[in-house]
């Protein structure tokens, strides 16, 4: 299989010009024509990944340094697993027996990497901006794969993708996202989940609405074009999408939270809960999941409603997009070069 | 080099019906023609690991992940190099790294592995149970690697391949397990390498001996098809094989032997124990070995009756086997689709 | 691509007399010529992988086990990627997950990877002498990727790659070792850095002066045909090359070294210093660095006297010259089997 041709429709500008950016560091100022173009470069990669032999050679040749200075196995899973579909050479550089370790500077270890010869490189690091930091140093494209509290532009992309897909199996043709009403509940403060998806969404022309606890909102949030709700009930109503976030462990007790207990009283999804959303209503939720808590059991496992696993399967398919698409000018593409 | 064919001699069902199944959680309930069919399906991996280029390309495009909830570096390896020269894109999931550690259940990573389009699963996991749990929520064969105190069906497999080819080897052509006298001895009671080896050999048709201290012998050995013992040198006596199994260091302070010096002296195999089994009784051991514990040096580096790093060997190719003949099915190949 | 042919110029023997060792264990006691075919086998590969298709299929079907008991985040990923690029099944063994933990000996692990018929074991050990172990108890060839305070022979070999493409940059055409002065300076006596670069760059004709506070001098330094200083400064007078040695963070307190900042005040590269060298002297360091101890960033930065970065780029080369080379035999290239 070579790079997939897309059907230009007119909806992107040719070429290079379709997506005119060396890395994907996050997905605030990307123009809704790019978001899109992303997204269509994923379709055939979902159809590949459904087949038995689900190898293309796109990629063929290439270094893929996954450098992963904070754990993650599914994200890490995920971005191995789409880089070795497209045919790369794929190593992953784990922090915990890192050079890091040593006291080497951030920006030493994106020297190295660089000089290996990578063709791109993906980074989860804990800081904020320390992505960005790698990106200034290094020749090749770069991927946020989640930099702190900043963005995980990767899981924006899927969940955007993963909406789409639904809509679609349903029979709408429309603009998917057009007036679409999305809840994001949870931890919106500390979330880089919440601020990418917040990004792609409200660019794509979706109504978000963000619920949160007092201490676990942002100041500075009606900045982000979305409405803020303290009461779940209320954010619900009506809703076409309840995007669920996941309650970190260290906030459970003490100041953000007065126990997980009282949080899913306040802010869990439940059935009855659900129900006031609008009829159809789809259920997200990024992993892994505290059951119980923030989301119960009969809410996650709901085939009608639930779309958790069909992000962890968009989310393959997103991350062969954005390699193809960023190594593109370095593999003389034509039209990219 | 494509998918082995092997001369059908009649003694198999064919295509699927060969091996019907879609996973490998025991060894347990296999008919003997499934056992024996597994072993001659590995005989051409165990030609092809002999060459200096030793790839094949009957898995290309599939997507295997290891999931090892559990450390271990020889089956994580053997499973490792099976899939990659049998072409697949293999990647490894640590426990060590996993959202397990964030409180995920079981059930959801399962969900995740499956929703990433795995088309094989191998999992190694601490507790009894935990694989086919897996199992029950994936669409794709899974491989038990090891759980708990259940099974680990590869390593009997390879086993009694070790076995059969060391017996050629010497120019025996009969059925090679008929009545053959094989001593299992060591912590019977938590070793799940010794509850798949009871399985595989007694249903190939030998005649298994277990030998274990009263503390380490399970209560409900007889219904194994097994003759229990207690004294190592009369269970010896006119053995073919010897198989030695690890003393977990657990297990050697307190409650369950006096102390490792104690646990030679009674169960150690010695060359002058050795010398009551029948001539040419041949040595094996999972591995890795307590050397002067479980084992002499002088019996595990003998060359005329130690068949340990043979083990090793075959393990590499029965894996091979297994992951070929498993997605089959999934591969459309004649007669199996 | 195939293996490199290159022009003989007369300077090797033919075939598998330019290099007919087995194994690489350490630079001791290799031919000039057999240093200076190393270096000239890395050249290509150097010109590949500066393509974006930078895949050769040399080694395609071979098994290439890292096997890393020491931690290391460069050398591992160098050496992986080498593999890789070559064509070659790479797996990592690491040592944090390792049977060595359940107090296997390393001749059984070496026994296991050699059963598992690998096809080149490369191998980092906190002992000297641990890689040389194992290669006694294994048929393929062994790689040492720096074991305890004896030898990392790609190290060596990679710095004099680099040098000599720095000298040849610059349009120096001659023998670029024939008299060079190159100070190695900082921890000589734990350092393997150190004692492979004094072989390789001896051998070729290099004057070599190493550079310690007197309790991180060996004493038996002299018979190294190096010449010892304690004065860097006296050291540094018209070196054309200048090796920094990382100081290892142990090292830093008590009884070797009295505080990091006397440590730079004594030992550290300043620009300052540096001018004490030769008019163009360049600056190396096999990272990863402490800056501001051992060297001033504005030492390691600066893009006309340091090679740092090039290092790193001449490893990933080295390595794949060093497991071409050395499988060369078992691959039965012409003139080799």
């Amino acid at each position: 299989m070579t790079a997939p041709s897309l059907p230009n429709t007119g909806r992107y500008p040719a070429g290079g010009a379709a997506f005119p950016h060396r890395d994907l560091l996050g997905l605030a100022g990307l123009a809704p024509h790019e978001l899109l173009y992303l997204l269509d470069e994923a379709e055939p990669w979902v159809a590949l990944n459904r087949q038995p032999h689900k190898r293309a050679e796109v990629l063929a040749g290439l270094t893929i340094i996954n450098a992963f200075f904070e754990n993650s196995t599914r994200t890490l899973l995920s971005f191995e697993i789409a880089g070795k579909r497209l045919g790369a050479d794929v190593v992953n550089m784990h922090a915990a027996t890192s050079s890091v370790k040593k006291g080497e500077t951030l920006i030493d270890t994106a020297l190295t990497l660089n000089a290996m010869r990578a063709d791109a490189i993906v980074i989860r690091h804990a800081s904020s901006g320390a992505v960005r930091l790698i990106a200034d140093k290094v020749d090749c494209p770069v991927l946020n794969a989640g930099d702190g509290q900043h963005e995980h532009p990767t899981q924006g992309l899927l969940d955007a993708l993963t909406i789409r897909s639904a809509l679609r199996a349903r029979g709408e043709t429309g603009e998917p996202f057009a007036g679409l009403k999305v809840v994001i509940c949870g931890d919106i403060l500390h979330s880089r989940v919440a601020r990418s998806n917040i990004h792609a969404l409200t660019t794509l022309g979706a109504e978000v609405r963000v619920c949160a606890p007092p201490a676990l909102m942002p100041a500075e949030i009606e900045q982000l074009k979305v409405t803020p709700f303290h009461d779940f009930d209320a954010a619900l109503a009506g809703a076409d999408v309840v995007m669920m976030l996941r309650l970190q462990l260290e906030r459970m007790q003490g100041q953000f939270v007065p126990s997980p207990r009282e949080y899913r009283h306040l802010y869990g999804l439940t059935l009855d809960r659900l129900a006031r959303a609008a009829p159809g209503a789809l259920v997200m939720h990024p992993g892994p999941m505290n059951r119980g808590i923030e989301i119960d059991s009969n809410v996650a496992d709901h085939p009608a409603v639930s779309l958790i696993t069909t992000q962890v399967e968009m989310g393959v398919a997103i991350r062969m997009a954005c390699l193809d698409v960023l190594t593109r000018r370095a593999r003389g593409v034509e039209g990219w070069a």
